[in-house]
Formats: C-alpha cells, sequence, structure tokens
C-alpha cells in the first residue's frame, strides 16, 4: 500500500525527477567504450545516493565499477537488494535517431534518450522512491541498491564481484527493474528467462582461396559444407538434433499454458511489428509465445567466408564460420548442451573439413519462485498503481544478474519491470513512457511497503 | 617445323625478348582500377605490333580498348587469328609477394611478376614468334591479333565488339595461349572449358536485425533457412538437385577416359598442392579428373548474414546471401540451368522468408573440334619444341572468348598454352618459367609454318 504523503511527494516532484534522470541520461556511458563515461555515471549514482542519507561507495572492478548503497532502518525489518545498471547500450547508427541520443528529449508523453528505458530510467524509479521514503519518515526496510556498469556487455566481471562480497550484498529479496510490461496496460511480473550457449563453428578447407573452375568437384568447399551442419541442426519438425538437447527441458505446466492464453497477444500484429509475413522457426506443435519462452531454440546470429563484395569471385573459398547460439530453459545445462554440441561437430563434419570451435558465453536459465511474499508484494503494488492485477509472463533473452543473484545469494529476485516492448530497446529511438516512469516510482514504493508487510 | 633462321634468331634475342616483356609487366594493367594502365598497355602493344611490321589500332570499347594488328603476307594463305589478355588480376594481398608485383624479377629460372604467365608472357610469345618471322622473310601465313583488356573481369564488353567486328576477325583458324601444361613436361592442348552460371541467393526475413533472445522460436532465421537451401542443392551422392539440371550432360567417351588414365596424376600430391587431407565435394562415382573436366558442379563462392566481427552478437539477421557458381558441361544449356535454379528457389524458399536472385554471369561451356588442321599443326609444332606429343586435357574453368569465338566467328579455337599449373595465377608470386617462356614463342613459329602447309 502507497501511504498518502509518499504518493503526494512523488506527484509534486514529478520535474525535479525527470530533470535528475535527464542529467544522467546526458552522461553516455557505454562501457566498452574508451571514455570516463561510466566513471562518471558511477559517481553521479553514488551522489544520488548519498544525498537520499544512504552510504554509498564506488567499488572498482576490473572493467567498469559497481556502485553499492546500504540503507539501514531497523535491526527487525527484512532487507531488499535492488539491483540496477548504468550502462547502456551504444547508440549507433546515429543518423536513424530523430533527436541525439544522448541529449534527452520529450516528444508525444516519451522520454527519448539512449538509456532512456534501458536502465538509467528503470533504475531511477527506485531512487524516487527511495527519496519520498526518506521525506515522508524514512523507508519500511532495510535497502541495499547494486548498480552493474557491465551489463550490456554480458557482465563479464559479475560473477566474480558477487561471489567476493556475498556479505556485502546479503539480503532477504531482491528486485530488479529491467524488463517490460507484456503490452501497455498489462503490469507484468517475468519469472523465467532463458539461458545462452553461444559458440562459433569454423570450417577449413584448402590452405588458401582457390579457383572455382579448376577444382570445383575435387574439394569439399566449407561454405557449401556449413551449409549442410547448420542445416542438419533441426529436423523437418524444426527440433534441434544437437545430442541430448531435450533431455533436461522442463515442460510448460497446464496453469501456465492457460495463463498465457488468456495475454492479449495477436499474432498479425507481432508478426507485422516485425515485418514478416508469417511466423515461423522453432519447434512445430507449440505456440508462438511457448516456442519463444518455454523451448529452447538455436539461431544462427551471422555466417561468413569467402567472397561478399558485388558482383562475382569463381572462388572456392578456403574456410567458412557461423556464430550459433543456444537459448536454453530449465533445466538445461549450458555445459551438457557445449559438449552434445561438440558430438554433432565430431560427428557431421565433412571428409577434408577441419572444423574449430569456440565458445563465448553460456548462461543458464533461471526458473524463479513464484510463490516467496515478495512476490505478492509486487503483484499487489502493480495491481495499486496500474489498476490491474500483473499477469505472470517469462522472457526469451537472458538476464545474467538474476540467475547469479539465484546461484550466489540464495534469492529468487522480482523482475518489477516498467518498460514497453515499443520502447525501441538497443536501438535508435529508444524512449520510455512518462506515465510508465511516474507509476513505476510509486510501484517500488508501494512495493516495499507490502514486502516489509508482508514479512513474517 | 620450325625453320632454323626462325629458330636461331630466337636464341639470339632472348635478352630482348626478356626485357620487353618486363616492360609490359611494369604496366599494371588492373581492368577495373581507375587507372591509365590499360590505355598505356595497350598502345604499348600497338606500338609493338607496328615495330614488328603490323598494321595496328587501339578500338575504344564501353570499357577497356581492344588491340587489333593484321598482317596480310599472300592471298592463297589462311588467316590465323591469336587471341590475348593485357589486362591482369588485381595484385592483392601485396604483403605475401616476396617481390613487388610490378618489378620484375628472375629468380630459380622463372620470372615474377603479376601477368608473367596470365596473360602477357603467354601473349608476348607470340610477339616473338612474329618478329623471328618477319626477319626472316615474313610468316608463312596471314596473321590476325586481338588483345583484349577485359578478361580478368568476365569480358563484359566482348560480346558486342566481336558481334559488331566479325568481318575485322575473320579467320580460318585461331589460337589462344591462355592455359596450361598438364604438368611439367606434358604439353597439353586443352580441348574443353567448363561454362558457368554465377547468381546471389539473398534471403530477407525481419526488417531489421533482431533480438534473438525475446524472438528466437518465433521467426524463421535467414541464415539458418539460406543453410537449408544451399544443403538441399545436392543429394548425398553429391549430385545437384536443380530441375533438370544433368538433362544435357553429355556422357564422356570410352576415349577421352583412357587418355585421362593415362595422364601422370597423383591424388595425394594435387590434395597437398592444395592443403587439404582428403579430396572431395562433386558427384560420387566419377573420378578426381572426371570431377574437374567433365562433370558439371555448384560451388558457394561466399556467404554473408548477420554479425561477422568478433565474439558474440545475440541476433536474429534481417537478411543473408549466398553467392553459387554452377560450372556447367556441354551441352548444358546457361539459360535452362538458370531457370532451373529460379524454380528451386521458387520451391524451397521456407515460409517467413523472401527470396532475391541475381545473376551476375553466365558462359556456354565449349566443346572443340580436336579433328581439325590447326590442331594436328600445333600438335607437331609441340612434339618438335618440347619433345614429347601433347596430351589433350580438358579443363575446368572458363574462358569466355572460347565460346564467343566459337559461336561468333564458327572457328574451334586451339589452346595453346605453356602456363604450369604451379604458376601462381591470380595468386602472389604469380611467375613464368623461362623455359616455357623461350619453347612456347618457338613452338608458335613453328605452328605457323605448320599450319600453313596442312591448310588444303
Amino acid at each position: 500500500m502507497l501511504p498518502k504523503d509518499v504518493s503526494d511527494y512523488l506527484d509534486s516532484h514529478r520535474q525535479d525527477h525527470l530533470d535528475s534522470l535527464c542529467e544522467l541520461l546526458r552522461i553516455p556511458s557505454v562501457a566498452n567504450e574508451k571514455t570516463d563515461a561510466c566513471q562518471r555515471a558511477a559517481q553521479w549514482l553514488a551522489r544520488r545516493l548519498e544525498q537520499s542519507g544512504v552510504e554509498a561507495q564506488v567499488m572498482e572492478t576490473a572493467g567498469r565499477p559497481n556502485v553499492i548503497g546500504r540503507l539501514h532502518v531497523r535491526d527487525d525489518a527484512p532487507t531488499l537488494l535492488v539491483y540496477g545498471h548504468y550502462d547502456v547500450q551504444p547508440a549507433e547508427p546515429l543518423e536513424l535517431w530523430d533527436s541525439p541520443p544522448f541529449e534527452p528529449q520529450i516528444r508525444d508523453g516519451n522520454l527519448y534518450a539512449r538509456g532512456a528505458d534501458d536502465d538509467k530510467g528503470q533504475l531511477f524509479t527506485h531512487l524516487m522512491a527511495l527519496e519520498a521514503w526518506q521525506a515522508c519518515g524514512g523507508p519500511p526496510c532495510n535497502l541495499k541498491f547494486f548498480f552493474e556498469g557491465e551489463e550490456e556487455i554480458g557482465s563479464p566481471d559479475l560473477e566474480p564481484f558477487i561471489a567476493d562480497h556475498v556479505e556485502l550484498l546479503r539480503a532477504h529479496a531482491a528486485v530488479i527493474s529491467d524488463s517490460d510490461f507484456f503490452a501497455p496496460g498489462v503490469p507484468s511480473i517475468t519469472y523465467a528467462l532463458r539461458g545462452l550457449a553461444y559458440m562459433e563453428l569454423t570450417l577449413l578447407g584448402p590452405q588458401a582461396d582457390i579457383h572455382s573452375g579448376s577444382h570445383g568437384g575435387a574439394v569439399t568447399n566449407p561454405v557449401n559444407g556449413l551449409a549442410r551442419m547448420v542445416a542438419g541442426l533441426a529436423d523437418r519438425d524444426g527440433r534441434i538434433t544437437v545430442p541430448g538437447f531435450y533431455d533436461d527441458v522442463l515442460e510448460l505446466t497446464d496453469e501456465e499454458r492457460t495463463e498465457w492464453d488468456a495475454l492479449p497477444f495477436d499474432e498479425k500484429e507481432y508478426a507485422a511489428s516485425l515485418g514478416v509475413e508469417t511466423l515461423g522457426g522453432g519447434e512445430r506443435g507449440f505456440s508462438t509465445l511457448e516456442r519463444r519462452w518455454a523451448r529452447p531454440t538455436l539461431d544462427a546470429n551471422g555466417i561468413y567466408g569467402g567472397y561478399s563484395g558485388y558482383g562475382s569471385k569463381t572462388i572456392i573459398p578456403s574456410r567458412a564460420a557461423v556464430k550459433i547460439s543456444m537459448r536454453l530453459v530449465s533445466d538445461q545445462d549450458p555445459a551438457k548442451v557445449v559438449e552434445g554440441f561438440r558430438q554433432y561437430v565430431r560427428e557431421h563434419t565433412p571428409p577434408g573439413l577441419r572444423a574449430e570451435l569456440k565458445v563465448f558465453t553460456t548462461a543458464r536459465p533461471v526458473l524463479l519462485d513464484r510463490a516467496q511474499p515478495a512476490m505478492e508484494a509486487a503483484q499487489t503494488a502493480l495491481e495499486e498503481c496500474f489498476g490491474r492485477r500483473a499477469a505472470f509472463i517469462r522472457c526469451g533473452a537472458s538476464v545474467p544478474v538474476t540467475e547469479l543473484i539465484q546461484r550466489l545469494l540464495g534469492l529468487d529476485a522480482v523482475l518489477l519491470g516498467y518498460g514497453l516492448p515499443t520502447d525501441n530497446l538497443h536501438s535508435p529511438n529508444e524512449h520510455f513512457a512518462l506515465d510508465q516512469f511516474y507509476r513505476g516510482a510509486k510501484t517500488n514504493a508501494a512495493f516495499l511497503n507490502n514486502f516489509a508487510r508482508n514479512w513474517p
């Protein structure tokens, strides 16, 4: 429940909060660019926490720093860990933005800027809730803040940091606002994320590109061979043929299926939003949402080999490579999937070619406990602030921190996100709806209250 | 038969001839580079012809100019058309050359330079024979010279030029020195070339690259779809599945098979020269030489789509493309093959993707008449100058002019080439063996004599 004074505070400080967020958005904190912008964003956040009476520190890592904040209110109150990330996707291609990515602009009730939604805007809703509670006598629970600066590059330094700071980060529950509503007007809590195994397969043939006229027919062509190997990774029903791939896949429950059937999902609109005439991909016999959320997939993310300039060059290429990622669902183990892929490569590399396999990233799938008290606290807060009970949804993507918090801190985070699917994340003209922004802050504030009250 | 005075002249002018060829080799006449080098090479050749008493002219085309020379000696003598090309392959990658590509250098009896063999060196052997005959009372037949400047870019302006100048080019026989011995010490006449159909197939999926986590499983992936389409172009026996593909394929005769079995061909050496452990590709049930020379093939020459940088990017690419070339044999018709390919694309494009097909090049296969008098004249000349009767061989590549001369001028050219398979054509460190160069010039001189004498 949201106390009236906290709600009033948030209403009367809208312009202040918007101005502050714009300050943060003007810092172009792209994690893999060689500037001091990430350092500046981290310092900005630490100062902002301190202004709200939170003990804050910027902690260095091998890469971008983490910001840690702690506010202890009462020994007998539970502690909530709030995670967010201050780094943003690169803004390129710049020419496709209608206004400069690091000069925030409001148009039609939306705030346009890189990071406006992902994740500075969503992160900032928690700072707003904190400030409001502090202005009204202090929050009802203890708080820890954990703001990362490498989420958009796969959080390479996150696992060792969390493992080294388990005590510092220990809490009774965790909340992450880095996800979306299922649709406008449909508040949602995400309770499962897919895992990932991302690798690159290279096939090596002749020692150099050779003349396809003189030698065509005598030599195994790496591109043709690669095409055969990639094609063979799925059968006619779209089932993936990597040995043992489906062994540990949890089936969807009837309850989940019923819930998903009730979601307002229009396949034609979805297809149109992606610019395709018909949907496809994935396994036959499953609904589109099941294929996106609950089934593992295999996609080639890139392929290259031989001549790619204009016109023709008559060569048999010396090599060809494909980047392949598999999205994994509970209880698939990425290590076992990678081993199965290695076996596939051993068994299917055509004679005359040599295979090389690089594994770039693995991430475990996550399935979060929907029955914990913090989930109910979030449900109630969403209903109060958005006027509709939240849908439980899954997401096909991976958010590595969720699994790390689960595995290393023993917490099933509440994924309480305020983005909309149309916010152009990772794309030009990223934006965040101001209505989602302001209601999100209130929801967070109500969530703290519900969480503290629900605590046994 | 080579008259002694002609032979002596060639022996005593070796250094002169080598110096002259080096002059030509210093002109970096790459057809698709925006320099005046091709113009200079053409002018150089015209002057050189004039110095030997030949009426020469540089004739402009939409692209690079042609050089035409005419020497009329007697009305009752036959006329021989000599074709060559003065343009060369690009020299890149420059860092792999042991000496600069346009600064000729002699090492171990080889002349190293871009174009040393292909085709300036081979072309020049005909200018040497001409000069020698002129110094000894004039050649025994009428001569026409036709030097092109766009062979390495597929001769785009050649067909209209020949069609427009049939009278100018009319002759009783034609000779082209732009081919190889089968092996060192094995003089060879090439009597068949494969044709070509070169195209690019693009598959279009989502309107932009989309997140492979959020959408993986719901959308047909253009790279996976392309892999399936390319893989499906050959069956398990390596037979190409393009509809109607084999309808017009001429089978090899028993005589040819016997001849080829007698060639000194070591599969292991050949595989090692290409840097592969085992040979492969092509159809099961045919020997390696049959697959290279007498069977049609399908090779992907390049493939691209999605992310190809280092590491990972989790996208479903919006498109993917493959360059595919088919080498054709008599009596396949490239137009019919292209139509068959279109049908394959129509029938196999996966739902959710759109296909675009571009046809870049088509060339008909060529099978030349081995029984004509000029062939016998060449055989005898090779035997006289190289001490061994020539082998009749085929070549898996395409030389479009051969087919144009056959179709438009009605002449089956004699492919009298002096290259060796190890000359690094189109590659760094291209070279031409000086022994092949000098003996080649003598062979040409003897060939003129044999050709004139054999003439009915």
